[in-house]
Parts: C-alpha cells; structure tokens; sequence
C-alpha cells in the first residue's frame, strides 16, 4: 500500500510554469529516487508556501528521501520544511478512491 | 486540475482495521461532497496522528470541505486539526506522474 510523504514550508516563488521551468531537472531526479511512486507539486502563491505530496513503497525509502530532501530546501534557503510520514488505511482510502494501491 | 487539501491533527485512535470499521460511512459520505474527487487517509499510530489528502476539484469546493471537516473533527473532540489548501504546479506534478489530472 506505500506510506504518504507530506512537505510544506514557507516559499517566496517563483511558483506556476516559472517554478516548473526552474526544476525541472529536479523533478525527473526525483523519480528515480529509491521507492518512489509519485509526487503531487504543492504551491500556494497568496500564502507564500509551497510543498509535495509522495507515495512512497515504504517506510525506509521514505525516511531517506525526507532527510534527502530536507538538506536540499535548507541548501536552497528554506528553512522549516515541514515533514510528516504516514501510513495509509487502506480500507477506507479505497472506498474514498484514494490513488495509492 | 484541481486543488489538493492537506489535513493533520493529534489522534488518539483506534487505527487500522478497527478505524475502517469504525469510519466507513462517513468515508461514503465523503465521496458524496460538492467538487470531491479522491481522499487517501492517512495515520501514524506510533505518533498518534492521523490526518488526509484530498484532491478536489476547485477552490471553492475545498474551502467548504475544509470548514466542514473541521468542525467535524472538533465534534470528535480533535482540536488542532491542521488544514492547508494547494494549487498543484501541473507541469512538475506530470513528470513525476501525481494522480492529479
């Protein structure tokens, strides 16, 4: 069933197809990460946030890529990226159709 | 596209297959909201937190859901219930294949 990888932290941009065309690179790099299935891009223009959403094959590959990509934000000046880990109910994500399977 | 919404909060449990009992209905409930269009539940039952990740399709949808749920999750006597609403950055989410189309 995977684990979820939840990111979010202050961002002053660029955000849209700016901050596509600037990491793009990164974001084909992180497909090929250990145990990664997929990323949803988060970003929050108004508030000045940015994020992610990832299904990961499990809790070791997770927690790898968390401390991975912490060092990365704070090399990119990102200070107080929020990281959480969770498993997934199953049951209840499948009649919710939750994409993790 | 549509907007992701990101819910956490401190929970005391149950997790698992006895939360699923417990959850079914209001998770088919979930499914009937305006603009609803997946949720993945999320738990960590060693930190005792649980939370979700939604995919809805507007801003307006997930702003009601988000003020719903809410004082749902109070009802159930959970305070502190984190809430956050994300645009979804189209171009990076495809490269690395987010369910978010």
């Amino acid at each position: 069933m995977g684990v979820i990888v939840q990111f979010d932290f202050p961002f002053p941009g660029p955000f849209g197809p700016e901050m596509e065309q600037g990491l793009k690179d990164l974001a084909v790099s992180i497909t090929e990460e250990p145990g990664f299935v997929w990323k949803i891009w988060t970003e929050n223009a108004r508030e000045r946030e940015a994020g992610g959403i990832y299904l990961f094959r499990d809790r070791p590959s997770a927690e790898a890529y968390v401390a991975k990509h912490t060092a990365r934000l704070a090399g990119f000046g990102v200070q107080n990226a929020r990281a959480k880990i969770f498993e997934i109910n199953g049951g209840l994500t499948q009649i919710t159709h939750g994409p993790a399977a």
